[in-house]
């Protein structure tokens, strides 16, 4: 099957064997898929994954021990656990220690011809929401991991930093709480993807002093830490949710004078993404750049790459 | 009066003009007062503070607007808010961006013969609790605010990082939760301070594989921060109580993929505090070191420099 496959000097769609489902896995064909900070920064020696590249996705069922799910169009959850140990048992499987990570960790990934999946990673696709949506779920869930780790108060006031993919999928569904809601980031053409949902939009050297309860931080640079400090009230919270190879420095004083709350927020809930896109409440085709071929997947990601790029996607094979 | 100052260069007991209360402030003769890490810290330049060090007292008031404090034994909070903003009107005086704080920002502290403090921050000492333990009232404050900030649940494991002043109280304020608590440090006649509380001990280097839920930094080194990250279990809270002058580098990445919860801690309730003393809830007296006189507060902050010193105090006056 064909493949875009990361192998520190390689970074191209190439022939490579067709998956082998294990057991209670099933095999799927992949639709679309959308590439993510995390492959760009994977690119570049983060997690010191290499094999194929790519979480998010949405695909048909081709062979499932459960006869049901087969040609059924599912998205798919992308931390695979042993739903056996003390994380798994905690109903934490996104924390599994012997987990594999689609894409990133251990298992192969979603910009391909096929991927495996166990079956309870699964969630079908409601038939209101297109492909282009469903491969929206995988980052949408994560943004809305930061309402399950944490309450936003209707009464408080957030800066979601960053108007990149994750930051514009973030401000739509904290805007949820009716909080009072800014967006900044440095691309006024990216800004304008979310107008007329409530969020007050901002660029960033346009911030002023005012401070806030809560900071976002999704600008995936190492600089985006240092800002969110001076943004954030004291007592407030800091929710990082960029991931990048390498090690940031950090005044802890200021955290600990502040008695901030620095939380880190990684994978979230599918279901209640694949509700907010059924329902409309989220906006995500605006987002989409550019739409490529996977045998294109190189250029896809070279695309990825520049700053004028939102979400780029890769279409794979028909429904 | 006698006052031990730092002013760059200099860190020694000098005559200094006796303090003037302001309005609604009172004049209070310092009986005893505590040297703590931030000290030692501000004469390292941590805060660019100047003036006369010290926090940790207790002291009789001498010149009050209310005139029932005067001659009243009495432990001071040190933040001294401006009751006025939005932070004082949010209930949260210790982050007034207004305030100046007792020997750490822009007011004269506790190492003299006289301080002054608004009456509001005062707290009459109850009869049955000593001077010596009196003027552990504000770091035992700061342990406690730990549990301000959030519930540590009965079933939950912690490790407390480091044996010093702060570890050894945190320990014995967190070990009330019922807990499974482990206070780990560098020394073992420091550690057996808490003997037969509950609390296990262990060396750091002794330290085994296993994560816990939550792990207090109370190390005063930037080493901590990187030790409690390794400690953590995902999904775990760190808490930070140290502070220290400079800049530390993190690995925010393993701070997203764990999800973890780091959350700065400052200064704590004082009634509480005094509560927990007066019911011997807390065990300070084994921490005390050394007392030296005020007249010897160069020698004793020597003293407090030393890896072999818990808490050194400074007696001021007789009461």
């Amino acid at each position: 099957m064909r493949a875009l496959v990361f192998d520190r000097s390689l970074r191209k769609v190439v022939d490579w064997p067709l998956p082998v489902p294990g057991r209670d896995e099933a095999l799927v064909r992949v639709l679309m898929a959308g590439i993510c900070n995390t492959d760009l920064e994977i690119t570049k020696g983060y997690m010191g994954f290499r094999g194929v590249l790519g979480h998010e996705f949405v695909g048909i069922v081709e062979r499932a021990p459960d006869a049901g799910l087969v040609g059924r169009r599912v998205v798919g959850e992308i931390n695979c656990a042993c739903r056996n140990c003390e994380y798994c048992r905690a109903g934490l499987p996104t924390h599994c220690p012997n987990r594999t990570v689609l894409g990133i960790q251990g298992r192969d990934g979603a910009f391909a011809d096929y991927l495996t999946l166990p079956i309870a990673n699964l969630h079908l696709v409601p038939e209101t929401v297109t492909d282009e949506q469903a491969v929206f779920v995988e980052p949408l869930a994560a943004a809305l991991e930061i309402l399950e780790q944490m309450a936003i108060r209707p009464g408080q006031s957030i800066v979601v930093l960053g108007d990149g993919k994750l930051g514009l999928l973030v401000a739509q569904v904290l805007v949820f709480t009716a909080c009072q809601m800014t967006l900044a980031g440095k691309h006024r053409e990216k800004l304008a993807l979310v107008a007329g949902k409530g969020i007050h939009t901002v660029l960033v050297e346009d911030l002023g002093e005012e401070k806030v309860d809560v900071v976002v931080e999704c600008t995936g640079s190492p600089t985006g830490i240092g800002l969110a400090q001076a943004l954030v009230k004291p007592r407030g919270t800091i929710v990082l949710k960029s991931t990048y190879a390498g090690r940031t420095e950090l005044d802890l004083a200021r955290l600990v004078i502040d008695e901030i709350d620095l939380r880190g927020s990684r994978c979230g809930p599918f279901a209640p993404a694949l509700r907010a896109l059924a329902r409309r409440q989220v906006d995500v085709l605006p987002l989409i750049s550019a739409v490529y071929d996977l045998d294109e997947g190189a250029a896809a990601m070279a695309h990825a790459e520049r700053h004028d790029s939102v979400k780029i996607l890769l279409k794979v094979s028909d429904a």
